[in-house]
């Protein structure tokens, strides 16, 4: 039996809103940060588990003072209280009646939950020499019905119902993982659109993605009308009338807007709007849902979507045709599972929420295990992709022509080169050093 | 032209698990708690902004970083950019890009938001000389519609609506501020009915309690059927058919066992269950809704709903018959007028919570300005009340036959006395000195 005996939180920024990379219509300047934990052990091997939660910049030492709250329940704790029941832990570790007030789990409170979840599976593939897929991949279907917290499903999928989706698939998981080992899984860029980029680079950018064999784009929209039309025009151009196109405005909209502007991009034929409204509006997605498939235009969110018993509602009220689930909003593995079984039960595609810093690396993971074990199927489903911040990881995910690869080093592909975490330690590492203070 | 030159913020704790006062089915042993926020002015007359934010304990300190997160937003600030414009400063406080991604406005830096907000208001009014409600109430119509946050709520109000709903009650506001001045706010007791209480101590508190004139009672339930019906049926025994009694789960069930569990207590005559399930759960809350209305019951809840599109949607769902906002989980004053006015719109009692600490205290100054200025309407409404921690305000709210007295002192009542701060300051302060820490 070994034991974990530190629990070790860093605040990591990298100054990335000096590029203006990864600006939307919410978010002009993002620093792509992260609050990074690393799980420390008895074990002699020194295996430790590596775990982050992604954020943009101010704030993140807000989310490190919440993992700090959260150490005193794993500090002390046996590995095995973990592996040997995940889902018991999870619950442990979003129980606590005190912590439990600052959410319940939505928020800061929850992306910490997320950074220390995902350390724990990170600690766990590490000491089983698998990645992540492939641990989780290996697990029973009752072993994954454990490991999800049923609290507040029961009206949308009881463990038994999600046990026997499970079973049916088991028996076939040796083919699927052959077969995703030899062709990996559908990506999308988001590079070719962000807002403010001129024709003559859209459609440079298109151009080149095109010849590195990418299907399907996204364009940030919302600030602007005329100029989300001339950027869509674009890429629409460029791309041809088959492939997909995907638009995402980022939370800027009110329903009623969201409707008008949306249906004034439909000549560009966009396959989703992403974001199109306020993360917490249900029946406000629903309705523009409604009113654009017509058009045959769906609605995609997650990215700020705050837990399983959101995205359940979502799929209750036919709210969206695409699942984008976020590793680090949700409460990391053990909730991403849960919304993974809900949306194959009804039937929504899961595209995960990527990008940022570490996001693409643990996304991989959980919609390969999906192909695997829940749903079997790529079709309409693919995981964001921004070429951006891999080469800090030790392990960083793998594109090749638009797809991503399958990762073979043990773990969640989340461990931080040192180098990279001492040089963006906030605010004493060397990047920073030389750089004003971050001011709102 | 004054200006904000600080903001101090306090980790507040008061040792209540010793006793377990407020314990309830999910929340065994609170410590009453709150991240308390001071805001300094280059006033001569040295005037001071107070507010809090309640919370149970661990984790105020979590809470306490994300208002330090929030201090470059306010100091530094004219007092007019509030006074001047409150909707536009709040749009500020809640709009930083960064920051925003730590929400957006739930959880953390939200109740962060929230201590801010209110210690501006306390402010103003202290400026003003007059309480919270009477400032509120002397805004004009176009006043209190700037200063609401309209993003994402215009599918169900806008702001126009607002404006002429406030317009129509505005020439009758004298009228009922003599009124409610007399007669004061209906309020209910939440002391009669914790977990665990004997019969005899149940008997004897609804004896006292009725003695006081109080009408409304609340039971908590949801631990164990049986202890329930026992403690349902002594309070119904003892106040009798006609004054309600209200019960409250705590976010205890799923769907279908909120509605079984309910309808098995459904002979106790209960006026409405409050958090039968997951606070994030609106289509759940309409369900269960749905199956007790024919049984006479209603659905309430609040405490925990994150903020005014998540309120909006219990509206528009028809989810709830009781609206119960929390003067520190929402965004501070200027979001809970923004739900004022939807519950108005719908047509929603709103019956806010309150007890812990200083929730009493913020509470009554809503519910004075919603009779005066919104709904003119006390009928199915009443403020939670709970006997506790008051005497560590300055101006602690004064309730008389079941019935809060209009407050009369400047300010929003919140400020707690200095002994009070200090005594209570975590972890250097007297009253935690010789107790063990705080583990979970």
């Amino acid at each position: 039996m070994s034991r974990i005996i530190d629990l070790e939180v860093r605040d990591i920024r990298f100054p990335t809103s000096l590029e203006r990379d990864g600006s939307d219509a919410m978010n002009p300047d993002p620093d792509c940060s992260a609050a990074y934990v690393i799980l420390r052990t008895d074990r002699p091997d020194g295996l430790e588990g590596h775990g982050l939660t992604f954020t943009i910049g101010r704030g993140t030492e807000v989310v490190v003072a919440a993992v700090v709250a959260l150490r005193p329940l794993v500090v002390g704790q046996p590995v095995e209280a973990f592996t040997g029941a995940p889902g018991a832990f999870w619950r442990h570790l979003t129980g606590d009646s005190q912590l439990r007030w600052l959410g319940p789990e939505k928020g800061v409170i929850h992306l910490a939950t997320a950074a220390v979840v995902n350390a724990l599976w990170d600690l766990w593939a590490k000491i089983e020499r698998k990645p992540l897929w492939k641990l989780l991949s290996g697990l029973s279907p009752a072993q994954v019905v454990e490991l999800v917290d049923w609290r507040y499903l029961s009206d949308a999928l009881t463990p038994d119902e999600a046990g026997g989706m499970l079973e049916r698939m088991a028996p076939t998981r040796a083919a699927r993982e052959s077969e995703i080992i030899a062709s990996g899984y559908p990506a999308y860029t988001t590079s070719v659109g962000w807002l403010g980029y001129s024709d003559l680079k859209i459609r440079h950018m298109c151009q080149e993605a095109l010849a590195e064999g990418w299907a399907s784009f996204k364009v940030k929209v919302g600030a602007d009308l005329g100029d989300d039309w001339r950027r869509c025009s674009v890429v629409r151009a460029e791309i041809g009338p088959e492939l997909a196109l995907m638009i995402d405005a980022n939370q800027r909209w009110d329903v009623p807007q969201a409707i008008e502007w949306v249906k004034a991009l439909a000549p560009c034929g966009p396959l989703w709007i992403e974001e199109p409204t306020s993360p917490d509006d249900i029946l406000g997605h629903a309705a523009i849902a409604r009113a654009l498939a017509p058009l045959g235009i769906g609605v995609a969110t997650g990215e700020h979507c705050q837990n399983r018993v959101m995205f359940k509602q979502l799929f209750q009220a036919k709210a969206i045709s695409c699942c984008q689930i976020d590793p680090c909003r949700l409460g990391g593995v053990n909730e991403v599972v849960a919304v993974l079984l809900l949306a194959a039960k009804f039937g929504v595609p899961v595209c995960p929420n990527a990008g940022g810093v570490g996001l693409c690396e643990y996304a991989q993971h959980e919609s390969i295990f999906d192909f695997i074990c829940v749903t079997g199927s790529r079709k309409g489903r693919m995981i964001e992709y921004v070429d951006h911040l891999h080469e800090h990881f030790v392990d960083p995910c793998v594109i090749r022509r638009g797809r991503y690869q399958v990762p073979k080093a043990p773990g969640t592909s989340i461990t931080m080169k040192l180098e990279s975490l001492e040089a963006h330690s906030y605010p004493s590492g060397e990047i920073w050093k030389g750089l004003r203070p971050q001011e709102p």
